[in-house]
């Protein structure tokens, strides 16, 4: 079991995989618009857009008053949750993955309703920019900006003071 | 100095410093398509989309057949060299890099010429799509497949078989 991850962050692990095999891409905690933080964002091999959000409990979907918002940056919208979630809570009109930390499984897939071309564009060029600078700061962090993952890196900053 | 980098590769890192300086999300090694490998290509805020070959050496230079083909691919092509580096080889109209591992520097700034719509938007895809694997690679390398970088995941490859 990875450690440290919060339970609906295993949840996204398990989704992640799932959609990787699907050939889609995908960003966790992805911020669309300010005050708006997606679970986890699918881009497909068209340039489709699928966000899941990751509900590890009952009172975690009872508590979620944003989810709404979300429909406004994607295609289609899926929750996806454990075996053990009482999935009847959930809208009929959204998307469901059961998942766990390892891997999960698409069980409905909701109606499409398509973005408009500026704002999938918009979406995909942050998508692209994030994915890139995320990666960019594991292979070369700042140090004091994006902490010190790498032990080359830690020499390079002796190095360089 | 970062350990195992080639002279060109640390050039690369350099310029990625820079580029993110400028508000450019970078990635190495970009194939915008097959048989076409590019060292650096930047996303920048507005879409744009430069192309930066890092060069060495003289022979570096002179044995590359295929830059001319990059230009199909970008708005705006840069070589980035080191400072030892006979920078009257370079063809004017193209733009130029100062570059060591630690920072770059751009000198002269290229004419634009601009992608069709059709090919920005592929690229930009591509590029999304790309970083996000890679990221998601570190993240959750898949065994066999992406090799393993996190003591978590053999963790989990271990409980899983």
């Amino acid at each position: 079991m990875p450690q440290g991850l919060q339970p609906g962050q295993k949840l996204a692990r398990g989704v992640a995989r799932h959609m990787r095999a699907l050939g889609y891409a995908t960003l966790e905690e992805f911020v669309p618009e300010r005050g708006l933080r997606v679970d986890v964002i699918a881009l497909g091999p068209k340039g489709d857009i699928w966000i899941v959000e990751c509900k590890s409990s009952r009172v975690d979907f009872q508590t979620d008053s944003k989810w709404q918002g979300y429909l406004d940056w994607c295609d289609r919208f899926f929750w996806a949750v454990d075996l053990e979630f009482p999935t009847e809570l959930l809208p009929p009109e959204t998307g469901l993955i059961i998942a766990d930390a390892y891997d999960a499984e698409l069980i409905r897939m909701p109606g499409e309703d398509k973005l408009a071309p500026a704002r999938r564009k918009k979406l995909v060029h942050k998508f692209a920019t994030d994915a890139a600078r995320r990666l960019h700061s594991l292979r070369d962090p700042r140090p004091g900006k994006d902490g010190v993952f790498l032990s080359d890196t830690i020499e390079v900053t002796q190095t360089q003071s």
